[in-house]
């Protein structure tokens, strides 16, 4: 049994709003990210409030964040006659594009090649962290961090293991999932299991800015979860780990809201 | 050019004696596990006086350390007539037993399946030796250890990994064989290159007992080496790490000195 064509997507915003970040600034930085990533898009002050303004943030609030984000020089304005006009700078569209195949890969490849790099345990030892050759090495411990791909060849301080892991102890697990972070991905999932039942039966039934409204939900949080999760063999989270089942989740009702043009925001 | 038959067993005897290790009962134990280690293997005390004195320890500092090694419960005395004899407890042999496949194994087989023991490293950890499957693993750091063979079964609070070395920095191979260790394989791979050049051209020329003097000195010594060297993959040693070419003289020269009959070293 379905709502009202109003209080569905009342329902659905109040079902995918995040619990726990509803900062502006960082919901604009997720919304831009999914709509109007490429050089030259652009979308207008009235869109930007249509789509953001049904989740219950004012004006005020839209106005606060964008002028946060132009001083941080992730956001640039530009005035086209009566119209204000917003768009990502290079330094803001680098950032987004830095995080979107983490973001936007229904299917991630198995990583391969994993290795251990070791650091001296002794008193005057210089930090794990200043010897990594990238961040894309998981901390196990002070001295002992986790990574996969190409062995690095510019560590001289490290001892370098390739390793394949056989047993993973409970400690292993909260370090790599803790509780805040499987949380968030089972309201996740919860969420987006609820949504489903609520949207009308045809993606046709919804309007253009609705499609850019709740794919800025589902999108907004789905970052919260999946950019904290490391990236690490399946054996180093705990058995009831529901991200797989929340990213397919995910990718089936991004699926069924095919992202919007711009114009048609606009054109509304 | 040799020298007169007694200079040369002077100048072996003086070359191959331990400038580190001259503790009487110390070389007593070397002594029996390389001669006398079967069960009834018996010497009395003037064929021990005969291999021993040659070395310069006197009489009464064999008396105090046979003394002590009765005490420790590793040697047993008894006389027969007016003869003291003196062998290894079944606790001695069981101590010499544990040690001798790593003393003589001239190429010892190369260690597989290689893991890693990681620990948790937070302030109320238990330690890693307590939790430890068993004691043949190097220590890497505080909470990571390294080891061979079987995978262990009983360690839930470690997370165990496969591994194989890629990189290893000069803080591992100075832990894995820090300047004693070098200097000892050194000092003992020249003592015995010094040796072999002083020895007769005809193993017929030395007697039963020259032969387990020098036996004894060149045991007693390489044990020092080889039981203080992890048995570690060949990359975590210094490249010009003296060990595989310290074994492979000791063996040389044990060959050419093969061990005499008991009742040889009674006779003379």
């Amino acid at each position: 049994m379905k709502d009202t064509p109003d209080n569905w997507f009342a329902s659905a915003i109040q079902t995918l709003t995040d619990p726990q970040n509803q900062r502006v600034w960082s919901i604009i930085v997720s919304l831009f990210g999914d709509l109007a990533q490429a050089p030259g898009d652009r979308l207008s002050g009235g869109a930007l409030s249509r789509i953001i303004m049904p989740t219950g943030i004012k004006p005020e609030a839209i106005r606060v964040a964008l002028h946060r984000l132009r001083k941080d020089g992730w956001i640039d304005s530009a005035r086209q006659g009566r119209v204000s006009e917003h768009f990502l700078t290079d330094f803001g569209r680098a950032r987004s594009a830095e995080v979107s195949p983490r973001i936007y890969t229904p299917a991630p490849p198995a990583a391969k090649d994993w290795h251990l790099l070791i650091a001296e345990d002794s008193a005057g030892q210089i930090p794990l962290d200043d010897l990594l050759p990238t961040r894309d090495y998981f901390s196990l411990s002070r001295t002992v961090a986790l990574g996969s791909g190409p062995l690095p060849e510019d560590c001289k301080e490290l001892l370098v293991l390739s390793c394949c892991p056989d047993a993973v102890p409970d400690w292993v697990r909260t370090r790599v999932c803790p509780p805040e972070l499987f949380d968030a991905a089972q309201g996740l999932l919860t969420a987006l299991s609820q949504a489903e039942r609520l949207l009308p039966a045809s993606a046709a039934d919804l309007s253009p800015l609705q499609t850019a409204t709740l794919r800025m939900l589902i999108v907004h949080r789905w970052r919260r979860v999946v950019l904290r999760q490391p990236d690490l063999p399946t054996a180093f989270f705990p058995a009831d780990w529901p991200g797989p089942a929340c990213r397919a989740a995910v990718f089936r009702l991004l699926d069924w809201l095919p992202r919007p043009d711009l114009s048609a925001l606009e054109a509304e």
